[in-house]
């Protein structure tokens, strides 16, 4: 039997995806779960982009551009205005979903061996581009103790190498919902310009900004146009994760040129999903206002539940729809599968994403787990019971987080 | 500036897409193309896929499973069974077009400095997928004398060194038309045995065999179903490019345990396009016997129409909707392009793809051209008519091939 590729080996299983068998178990012994392990938001799609699937006219479905299509293309131009973000349409080059922007701007950008700082935690599938790419992810650690700003920018600069090439960033931030602020982005460019680096920014949750604060982009910061690439999607945007439709953004010409022969080469992004993803940008402003509303009112209400628990800490973030809380347990991956193996309180439990897995080694994060509140508020009540309840009577139970600190937050 | 990779410098630019610049000024100068350069069918998608799609129920447009929708992959295993390749639906993996599942293949069962050998003329993007992942093609010459027929494995064998770890066909072959026989696999099947060589196989054409000649497929090869690795889509079967669903078929559990983590670290395959080739199975066999029908017609006409011309040779293909005929000028890019740039007749031109972008180097194929008969018979003849005279007054035109040769066939 010939082998696997060393690649192939070394490619991290999807660590959140890895506690599903003990899912399905649980829901064959007749247990109901509530998934706040995913970003799978249960917000309905728009209406103007179920209707333009539903009358989508060609009677062939042909490939489109290798970029996207142009009007698709040359109208997101006119959603990035709104966020003061000028762009040619040909700055922009559709993908297939987020993960290909990030995919192609990785092989497009990075030497094998090559070095990224990415603030962690971070978005767990960041391991797996760069091992296909062959990038060495250099982790910088934010904490949960300043709610997981950035690190100092002297941090940041300890770690720089000649093999030193891009820093990612994920703003709003998976896992943590941190909004990254101008000041700390404008500290971000002086570094990138430093160093003439390139700057990665993942902004998919550009919509999910609360408390009225502010979005900044990378796109935003003067002096750094040719270092700066944005990746982004519609998947939650729009509550359209399947749909598979993202976008590359450069000013940088040369980024661009080479992005394409890596699109051209896999032909064109989803046809479907690109004449919704048009359509979508006719969403009502209402839609973000109702959707923002009933997020706020869903994260107050989780990330006050977990502080009122015992030993649990979990800083207000706002953006995104990501928490990450501190639990009193000795191992979040134990407590995720034991939640899904050994317990139940009046039938149900709850399923969450153990922190560990949006960290670069197993030792980090352990008493942590990402909670998404992509639930209504009734099923957020009954999982916050179920996890209250389970945190009683955990064998792996640890000493509880004192209030000092809470207060401190 | 930051630089742009390696890989994004050595990442081949499609050789089809080159032209597109003279097309786009042919057109503004008032010329009409026919565009028989690109695989792009002009048959409509079956009725019960845009239906699917028409009724797309969901009304949050959610991930899939990362390996495709579990019902989908179960009703694929009956579309194989009618081929006599019986399958698990876990055996196959649904990806974003066949080319993420040769992306996924090669990531998964290459390492870089790895050797490929793939008979030439051959898929251009087969060099971009090997440049992706660091993979060295090693090509076998096919020839035009032959019709494109498997080179004798005394050949293959004398191309294998310690680096070679698969051979990669396409059956029916794309762009030579060629279908391989059964004698032809067997071939292929001892010298995969014999190396334990991964055998990849490209086979989109499958639903386009003419003149009563059968499809034997990788699949059927008995005692290397853990070398066999399929890859597959319903762009071509459907006319459905643009939805963006291939496959990846493998018997090799550890081989997709392997693809499933690239898979999971993109998510999913698109939502949309995984209903409507779900439903696409439903496709009566009226359907592609109409198909098949109209294509034998403009392989037919198109074959005899440049044998017809001075000096022109195209062997008759038995799959797929390509030929590829030896054309007495100097250089098929000049030709090409001058096509374009150059020459009209009536206001019409022709657009073809010249061969040499389906070789290795840039010095074979240079007196041949793909032909995608894509376009109904009307059109055909008008394009043919267009060749023809081009012919009789291009610039660069070179003796006439024998009379001798062309009857050997």
């Amino acid at each position: 039997m010939p082998k696997i590729s060393d690649k192939g080996q070394n490619m991290p299983a999807s660590p959140i995806r890895k506690l599903v068998p003990f899912a399905e178990q649980a829901k064959k012994n007749g247990i109901q779960i509530y998934h706040l392990n995913i970003g799978q938001p249960d917000i309905e799609t728009p209406k103007v982009m179920l209707d333009a699937i539903h009358s989508y006219p060609a009677k062939v479905v042909e490939y489109s551009h290798s970029a996207g299509n142009e009007s698709y293309r040359r109208k997101l131009t006119g959603y990035y205005q709104k966020y003061d973000i000028a762009l040619d349409y040909t700055d922009i080059m559709i993908t297939t979903g987020g993960s290909e922007a990030i995919e192609i701007a990785m092989m497009s950008a990075l030497n094998e061996g090559d070095e990224v700082i990415i603030p962690e935690p971070f978005y767990a599938n960041y391991n797996g581009f760069s091992t296909q790419a062959s990038v060495k992810v250099v982790p910088i650690r934010s904490t949960i103790d300043t709610g997981f700003a950035l690190p100092p920018i002297s941090e940041f600069e300890k770690l720089i190498t000649p093999r030193t090439k891009a820093i990612l960033i994920c703003n709003p931030n998976n896992p943590t919902g941190y909004l990254y602020t101008a000041a700390e982005l404008e500290s971000l460019r002086t570094l990138v310009q430093k160093y003439d680096l390139w700057l990665f920014s993942d902004e998919v949750y550009r919509e999910f900004c609360y408390d009225g604060k502010k979005y900044f982009s990378v796109m935003h910061l003067k002096g750094i146009e040719q270092n700066v690439v944005m990746l982004d999607s519609v998947s939650k945007r729009y509550s359209a994760c399947g749909a598979r439709i993202g976008a590359l953004v450069s000013r940088n010409k040369e980024l661009i040129a080479a992005a394409m022969k890596f699109a051209q080469a896999r032909l064109s992004p989803p046809s479907f999903g690109q004449v919704a993803a048009e359509a979508a940008i006719d969403t009502p402003d209402s839609y973000f206002e109702n959707v923002k509303a009933e997020y706020v009112a869903r994260r107050n209400y989780v990330v006050e539940a977990l502080n009122a628990m015992e030993g649990v800490f979990c800083p207000k973030p706002s953006g995104a729809f990501y928490c990450i809380a501190r639990l009193p347990i000795d191992n979040a991956d134990r407590f995720c599968q034991w939640l899904l193996e050994k317990f139940s309180f009046e039938g149900k439990t709850v399923m969450l994403a153990p922190a560990t897995g949006f960290y670069s080694v197993p030792t980090l994060g352990t008493d942590e787990v990402r909670i998404a509140y992509v639930l209504n508020l009734d099923d957020l009540k009954q999982a916050m019971r179920c996890l209250q309840e389970a945190l009683k009577v955990y064998p792996g139970k640890t000493e509880i987080v004192s209030q000092e600190m809470k207060a401190a937050h």
